[in-house]
């Protein structure tokens, strides 16, 4: 099968690395037929081409996978390419979980497919996990870490007793954090992940008007506060869903230090489903990377090779009900933490941000229950 | 899809149970034809009948699906269905592991399928995402922790400070371990799910003629010395592959307390894979149980109901080469610990029989390395 790479950043070398390599019969049988640059950088390669037009326009290549991120030009791309009858996998998480409803229909219409396998978690196989635990159980709750420069960033801040900023720095310097980091550190990067996993999940169309919430306060006398109480602290997601009702919300979450959660280290991530017969499965694996990512979207252009369809996803009405995901949260503000029973995670933002106009480096956190 | 169920103890009821549920669109697909149990015993539901024979003559029914355990009769019965044309899905490790290579020529040449995801780590998709990560790497390393027994015993003992008597009987009145643990405690069970994964991660037939040691000999007082020198204990299997060369071992080994493996808790599973593009992939959830094990045989049946074909497995002419897997072990002989290094299991093995014959309680560990 012929292909064309959109963006040859890190993941777009990992990806046309893993094809070049031939290491498997599926992987031998991709060819990356284009590489498409923007116009005025340097073709280092013969294949390179900076007009998107006569990709499409050719018959031989069947599949464009988008790994440039960012919403435009990456939206309007895949939308020619759905729409000129190309497949199209992709990594892009923020795309993905913007445009989620009007990709799936436009890719039906035009009886291609649409696979993002990439967008979350990195080389977990995690979308595919899910669609598979679909077709035996309802799933009621999927939750985990998805953003692997958060999870490096509390990570070094326990095992090195560093403060944020250092740690931040630390991850820009390795790599693992952008020079602006907020998508990562204030939950964004997980949010768009959680829209997408709980669109899967639950066959809605989540949008990302939940609470979210990230690390950006966090201070190492926190981590030691909680550790005294016995809590590890992760930046997570958490979705549930019981009839025609569903619940979200990204939080920085307290949690039993032996779970697999709070072990999880640098820059892991971690999913975990449950439904009534499998009971609760979690994923473990790189959550970003050359490779990893890469990866990932072999692993669905190798499907489409092999013309596995995807199991059909539906788009119900679901309503929003943020008492679903009801639970325990401590706020620090001037110094001193509280513990609040009981809260509705929408009533307890709302308090939040009243209390950061006061106090803007108060901190709040779900203490997580078990199985959360 | 109709199917026959063989055998009626918890498994075979928690297939039965999550096919009346009709959960979903796929599990409302199939139906329970028949269910075989022996001559004599009760007829408790219309469907269940005596005549073997009878069963494979229903030209409607497809699928055997084979719960009773044990190599006979359950090796004759699998044969005869796959000559007969039809499919079989099975959860019985010992027959896989023991006719694995019989099993799947016999399938190849009838045109129908064997599957037997829910042979290994219960309902975690293990087989299944082992098949689609060869897709994409060469895989390198299996390991993990496949039985939940063991699990339990070790957790109790650590968590109560229990004695391994005291744990194993615990175990035994939970329902966890039979009236005859040997096959949980000394490895066997899991050295059958070892040979099926290294089988097909490698593909080859691997046999059980490896190093296999189990936790018979753990005491109490083990757990503390480990713990004072930062390690905890798990029972695991570990195999490599390297060219045309393999290695695989069950033993006690020795992790870091704060790795996934050490915190898997109760009678959980975590299995693990490593190939050169994804990196480390670890899979966790119920590695036994009648609606977890139930679950994975449903994911098999619904992938033969769709017409899910699976990955050609090849078996390869491989050498089994212990030197794979040399490694630091510690050998507790008449009360002393002492530490062997760089040894080839085989050898050690060897030195620690010897050593038994000496002092019966001694205990053989080996020393796991970051990324074991």
């Amino acid at each position: 099968m012929k292909i064309a790479i959109l963006g040859f950043g890190t993941v777009g070398k990992g990806i046309y690395d893993i094809i070049e390599r031939k290491d498997t019969k599926d992987t031998a049988q991709l060819e990356v037929a284009h590489i498409f640059i923007r116009k005025g950088k340097e073709k280092t390669l013969p294949i390179m081409i900076d007009d998107y037009e006569a990709i499409l326009q050719d018959p031989s290549c069947s599949c464009i996978v988008e790994v440039m991120g960012g919403i435009e030009p990456a939206h309007r791309y895949i939308m020619k390419a759905l729409t000129a009858g190309k497949h199209v996998v992709t990594a892009n998480k923020a795309v993905v979980a913007a445009h989620y409803k009007e990709f799936m229909e436009t890719a039906a219409a035009n009886h291609v497919q649409f696979r993002f396998e990439a967008s979350c978690a990195g080389g977990i196989p995690w979308i595919h996990s899910l669609l598979q635990a679909k077709r035996i159980d309802t799933i009621k709750e999927i939750s985990g870490i998805f953003n692997g420069t958060s999870n490096y960033i509390i990570d070094q801040m326990v095992k090195k007793q560093l403060d944020f900023s250092v740690a931040l720095k630390q991850a820009q310097d390795a790599g693992y954090a952008e020079a602006d980091p907020s998508a990562d550190i204030d939950g964004i990067d997980t949010a768009n992940k959680a829209v997408i996993s709980a669109s899967l999940a639950f066959d809605i169309v989540c949008t990302r008007d939940f609470p979210i919430n990230g690390i950006r306060h966090l201070q190492k006398r926190d981590l030691d506060h909680f550790l005294q109480m016995g809590y590890s602290l992760r930046l997570m997601m958490i979705a549930r869903s019981k009839a025609d009702r569903y619940a979200c919300v990204v939080e920085p979450m307290l949690i039993e230090k032996n779970s697999l959660e709070a072990n999880v280290p640098d820059n892991y991530n971690l999913a975990s489903l449950t439904g009534d017969s499998s009971g609760t499965l979690k994923f473990y694996g790189q959550g970003a990377g050359s490779l990893p990512t890469g990866s990932a979207i072999i692993a669905d252009l190798i499907a489409i090779a092999h013309g596995e369809l995807r199991d059909e996803v539906t788009m119900m009405e679901k309503s929003f009900d943020p008492s679903l995901l009801s639970g325990d949260y401590i706020l620090r503000q001037s110094d001193t933490y509280e513990t609040y029973k009981d809260m509705d995670p929408m009533q307890m933002h709302a308090l939040y941000h009243d209390v950061l106009a006061k106090d803007p480096s108060a901190l709040l956190v779900r203490i997580g229950k078990r199985g959360e």
